[in-house]
């Protein structure tokens, strides 16, 4: 070779003098996407090679607090024991309306109907649910419970089209952290089915022929370049590009100012460089989950949110990524959660949402906030009077959350982005049927390719629209349909 | 061949058997970067064959009002015979605002640097220039002058951090449109240096080696299809994708719900995807300008944007583009444009901005509107209390346009996105170097090949920060950076 291999270039079919190895099905990457895939490809009967460039499994996954985004069918279990029948009409336009502007309606009815199947399949696998319900407003749960409302389900303007049911399932595991329960699940899985699985081998470029087809992997293995083939297909679940900051300036650069990616050193974007390197397109790259954890303590849902110019902009009982979204939007980088003796508890001290002003009044605290007299101070009056009445003509926050802030002191919480704990990470990858099928610009499809999880752009793909949960329900389910779809191929 | 040539495929070095023709430099596309690069290409006395899809040259450029955005060094004669002495600092420090987040310093500062060499070699080339001024905000000239302020030079913030200097050319011409009459004068210059030009040539793919290298193209020409060799360089200046409403749909979904898309049906993506299907990064899809061009009339500058929440938003002296920007940033569909009898006139036809309520009072106007009480009106008694002051303590709109809108009757102007008149094109593309060497998500050259135009990501780059002028600007001064680099090349 006279040129490195790279990512950002196939290496020929030609140039491969030796396979190194033969297998039907190669996954790239070892997430709850990559190890979904390779289950069920080795279910179904075929060679499968599992190439995960670092030295252990769970990728961001296993970070994560292991929730999965599910429903429909009239409930799993776990909705049914709480006393919610989730009607799969009610899933399917909560997704569509989760997914914004470009929503991939194929996925999401794919999605909604087979939702519950995918609760058992995960349950199958030995993913362990607890038959529990939590009411409360939370992030995750910290006990073992299973069921949380974990998006904007019950919020303006979601619960005016879809029916709210709580849909995040976690894991049976005590504490934060459920994403590693479940990559141990499904990691045990893979090991049964015989997946040949390799670490520390890192995928350098793809290998296609001359008319495009994928044939197979370069792959650096203990120090030495190996060429493995795949017959059936090639499956990219390699992450996003969260921690390839270069890429996040090109794509996302709102997202520059904060320092709180989530992700492993494989979410560098590679997998979505591999893809186009073949002409599969990366699409909605500027889209991100970028949350203000600020509940709980669930009484600050009845707090309000303004932005440096005193004015409100979100409901406040949405879910805390569309909070966010709505965040990025608003010009300025001053942002306050106002609360006062009767709502206020202090946020978890890892949210970095520091106390910017109190007061005995509005107007106190509106002047110590350095801001233009009669801003925020009328902003809290509007909201208070309608919020006494019950109402919030402006943002529709539900009832039980409106409560007129007017017991002093009064305070302003510091919610600026390049300040508090804002963890994000990015939506964009590699344009995909359902099938998990990579496709062009022209949406014709990469023979030999597939992408799932963060890799591909999924049910996940706008920032105003994002609920727990819904990623791992992307990469797991997606993942399975890749493994499912590649493997009877050719 | 086995399969069709795509351009999200290159042809490999090795597929083609006779090269049809043999040039040093290929130029795709004869718009104005197209023209700018096989000007300066043919001027260093290489071959240059520029292919162009349709019948005719032009492009999006003669669409356009031709006005290029130019300066620094103490200014053009046209800036200095009007008064102004246009420090290059203070054009670089407003073009790195204006790039936004992501501003490509390294182009912002040759481009500073050199705006006025660039402005001589226009006029060297024979685009005419009046050395005439008009400090009326306007979208462009309707008479043959030439200089005007098309940006938000004079408006906060970027009045704080920039001298403030009209920058803004337009050829002498009469009328809008004077991009026909830069394209012609282009056009001219490169049949005088005996460019080779192909009309009805579209080229359906790359040519490259197994490295990468990009060697030439395919080109369908009168029905067949020829391989055209570049010694030196392929340049890239095939427009940007906004007519490709499936990429819009992909890259920039917000602008979905318009009809008003700048550009000719060249305008396709199809440059994008050739440069991606060699390794080429594309950056800031989702960018885009977005204007809503409510002045002239002047006098409307002075009345104030408000959401459908009634919310002020913006600095309304601020350029329309970054208006049309804000605009899409507020949560909600309808946005309205508020002016009392003093200030209104009707707005021109062609903006479809129509009057939507009216009311001898703003609690009748607010009422018609449908707004809860207490928000548009107050909203208005905020402005205009401080307006009497001469004061905008939210948005510091300028006082030269800051006026109480107290005098009865009150119109609100309807200016929802998806009705009124919001002309929007895409700023996304190849990321290049200042030479316009095309370069990979890691930044590594793509060897041989260039992009320039729209089909590259240039100066222009954010929604927020846009001016006219500076596309044209972006697409002739680094069109002629990359004809001039490639001829000099192997």
């Amino acid at each position: 070779m006279s040129v490195p291999f790279s990512v950002n270039r196939p290496c020929r079919l030609n140039e491969v003098s030796v396979w190194d190895q033969e297998a039907d099905v190669i996954v790239v990457g070892f997430g709850a996407a990559g190890a979904s895939a390779a289950i069920e490809a080795a279910s179904a009967g075929v060679r499968v090679v599992l190439l995960e460039a670092t030295s252990g499994n769970g990728g961001t996954s296993a970070l994560s607090g292991g929730e999965i985004y599910l429903g429909g069918s009239g409930g799993t279990p776990v909705q049914r024991e709480a006393g919610f029948n989730d009607d799969t009409e009610d899933l399917y336009r909560y997704l569509m309306m989760a997914g914004g502007p470009d929503a991939d309606e194929a996925k999401v009815r794919l999605y909604a109907e087979n939702s519950l199947d995918h609760y058992h399949w995960l349950v199958a696998q030995g993913v362990p649910y607890k038959n529990t319900f939590l009411p409360e407003k939370m992030l995750e749960p910290v006990t073992d419970d299973c069921l949380i409302w974990s998006g904007s389900e019950e919020a303006w303007p979601f619960a005016e089209e879809a029916t709210p049911c709580p849909r995040g399932h976690a894991p049976q595991y005590q504490g934060w952290g459920g994403g590693r329960l479940l990559m141990d699940v499904l990691a045990a899985r893979v090991s049964e089915l015989g997946v040949e699985v390799h670490y520390d081998s890192r995928v350098m470029a793809l290998v296609a022929d001359d008319d495009g087809k994928v044939h197979g992997v370069v792959v650096r293995s203990d120090g030495r370049l190996r060429f493995v083939r795949a017959s059936k297909g090639v499956i990219l679940c390699a992450g996003g590009f969260v921690m390839n900051r270069e890429m996040v300036r090109s794509h996302a650069p709102q997202l520059m100012h904060n320092e709180n990616p989530i992700g492993t050193p494989g979410d560098d974007g590679s997998g979505i460089q591999l893809g186009i390197s073949v002409g599969g397109a990366a699409i909605h790259m500027d889209e991100a989950f970028v949350s203000l954890p600020f509940y709980a303590p669930e009484s600050l849902v009845k707090g309000i949110f303004v932005n440096e110019r005193g004015q409100r902009f979100i409901n406040e009982d949405s879910y805390h990524g569309r909070i966010g979204y709505h965040i990025l939007r608003q010009g300025g980088n001053r942002v306050f959660l106002l609360a006062d003796n009767a709502t206020f508890e202090r946020p978890a001290e890892f949210t970095r949402i520091d106390i910017a002003a109190v007061g005995e009044t509005w107007d106190e605290v509106e002047q110590e906030l350095g801001m233009p007299e009669g801003t925020l101070a009328a902003s809290v009056a509007f909201f208070n009077r309608h919020a006494a009445e019950g109402r919030d003509p402006l943002f529709h926050k539900a009832a039980k959350w409106l409560k007129p802030l007017n017991e002093p002191p009064f305070v302003a919480l510091d919610c600026r982005f390049d300040y508090a704990f804002f963890p994000h990470f990015t939506f964009g990858g590699l344009d995909t049927l359902p099938t998990g099928q990579v496709l062009t610009a022209r949406r014709e499809l990469v023979a030999g390719l597939y992408a799932a999880g963060r890799t591909s752009c999924g049910l996940p793909r706008w920032g105003g629209g994002y609920s727990s949960g819904m990623s791992l329900a992307d990469a797991t389910f997606f993942g399975r349909q890749a493994g499912r779809h590649a493997a009877t191929q050719g």
